[in-house]
């Protein structure tokens, strides 16, 4: 089945069903997909249930508009993001100038993300600086049930309740003074944005298997095709091996989202999931960067597609907005 | 007001009012504290009423439990935690080799933590395996309200709901290779534990001013005092600062929690809020550490002591217990 949240006022918006281009109310079951994932053995059958009534049409169901839509989890209690694709360490360090990290292909680096504000589909991409260097990374997230510390990767599968896509937006130019710190990403990670859909795993079928998702991830720049990349072959960490080592020493509730990490591939010819790799690359040909980063009025467009063209999680479409005015006149008091 | 969260088996725990040694239930104006924090305006005068009618005696009350108290907030949508104690800095570093970061004194040190699974103030502190290099680390810890992004300062401390206690429990063997990958902390730092009760900074009266606490932390350890640290006049940055700082890219939702980091004084005779400090000291006077991390039977006790030696927040007081087998047996997958 495929889950979403619609915006209603509230913080965590209300549960919807989803089938093609119309939506069944789930309120009644849960009234939000923080509160089904709380109670996942019980909520999961009726939400499926409510699933299959919308594609028999014994529920009639109303029409969806994506604009209407917020993250699945407007806020979740944890965001954990991975880099699984290696091809995106070695690419975005070469960017920076910075080395390798020991242990690349067997010591997955994860990093800990805010997640008290989550971006829906279509939120704008507020900046409040062209300096700071604004890009996209677009990468496929699950949502996690209740993982215990210690788990093994081969149980580690069964906590993955729902997948989904993310652009999870970097500040390039406030990363490097920010690594240096020792402390990892913060300010360098304004908020992330969410697909549409978070789908489970058993709806993507034979697209989803080894802990790892298996479709073309289409990132659309101002138009412009810049990248067709492949989800499945180079995640070197399955989310599976992922979970497993981010439980090591903790214990996760439900309803944590785990990232894989910009999707990334070796050959060029697949364009990319960030404006980074781009630059790099550009910079290993010609010696500097075209590519700039985002500026006010620049389109985003994020979505996977199956073998058969279907935009399986909708589309992440985000356009780079001038921060309000306020947040420029109160902003940085510290620097 | 004290307000505190008992558990009764769901995620969030219940609501309850505290005075002296007896609470009053609060569940009728917000089942727990996070539905209290997503709705201040209209519970807190209502929550603010029971505390005085719990006082006069118009409300019976219960006898408390401490025991029975899980954290504050069980689960948080936000855990940063800064650290504001330079001293503190100093010293850890110095203890692993590590420079000091750029910027110390104008550009806080935050680091984002795990906020899905956090621990009561007698919970046990499991530990999987002792070569971890165990450690407490008693910190001052805020509970905001919204926050936008750009906030000021001056601004910034009206966003402060609660104040209270944590222990910011650290693996220091973990911490080396971990800030070597260079995306922060995230195995080397175990679930945080929280003290008994989350106090608002009017209720503080003058012990809370210019977004700082202003009290002793005792920090007993196996029953002996070896920490006795003010925990005002060496903060570095305020309350106030580090949340203007955090909020410089991004917006917070209620309930984010905001920790002070390792509460440190300069002064060597008031001993140390964690092991790491001590372990430094025992280094620069003897050329080696005496001290050794926590095992399995150690105990922290961690509490906020006012100038009439009243326990402002309750104490965190925990054991460390072995692991489960079941974690040792599936722990470590990738490793």
């Amino acid at each position: 089945m495929r889950l979403a949240t619609l915006g209603n006022g509230s913080r965590d918006g209300e549960l919807i069903v989803v089938r093609e281009q119309r939506f069944a109310r789930a309120a009644d079951i849960a009234p939000n997909l923080q509160a089904a994932l709380d109670d996942w053995e019980r909520t999961a059958p009726r939400l499926r249930a409510r699933s299959e009534q919308l594609e028999s049409g014994a529920v009639p169901g109303e029409a969806l508009k994506v604009e209407a839509l917020l993250a699945p989890l407007p806020r979740a209690y944890e965001w954990v993001d991975g880099s699984a694709y290696l091809n995106h360490i070695v690419l975005v360090r070469k960017a920076r100038g910075a080395e390798l990290p020991p242990g690349l292909e067997t010591d997955p680096l994860v990093y800990q993300g805010g997640s008290g504000v989550l971006l829906g589909p279509t939120a704008p991409l507020e900046l409040e600086n062209e300096a700071y260097g604004l890009d996209f990374e677009g990468e496929v997230a699950v949502i996690l049930g209740d993982v215990p510390i210690g788990i093994s990767a081969e149980r580690a599968s069964q906590a993955i309740r729902l997948v989904m896509l993310a652009n999870d937006v970097t500040y390039r130019e406030l990363v490097p003074n920010e690594l240096k710190k020792g402390f990892g990403f913060f300010s360098s990670k304004p908020a992330t944005a969410f697909s549409p859909f978070a789908v489970t795993p058993d709806e993507l079928g034979s697209d989803f298997h080894d802990g790892k998702l298996f479709l073309t991830l289409i990132s659309t720049y101002n138009g412009e095709v810049v990248g067709r990349t492949e989800t499945g072959p180079e995640m070197h960490f399955s989310f599976a091996e992922l979970i497993a080592h981010i439980a090591r020493t903790r214990a996760f509730s439900a309803g944590t989202i785990l990232g894989s990490g910009t999707v990334s591939n070796r050959d060029p010819t697949r364009g990319v999931s960030c404006l980074a790799e781009r630059r790099t690359r550009e910079t290993l040909e010609h010696g500097a960067p075209i590519t700039r980063y985002m500026r006010v009025g620049d389109r985003i467009r994020i979505e996977a597609l199956d073998a058969s063209g279907n935009s399986v999680f909708g589309a992440i479409e985000q356009t780079v907005t001038a921060a309000g005015a306020e947040a420029c006149a109160t902003g940085n008091a510290l620097e």
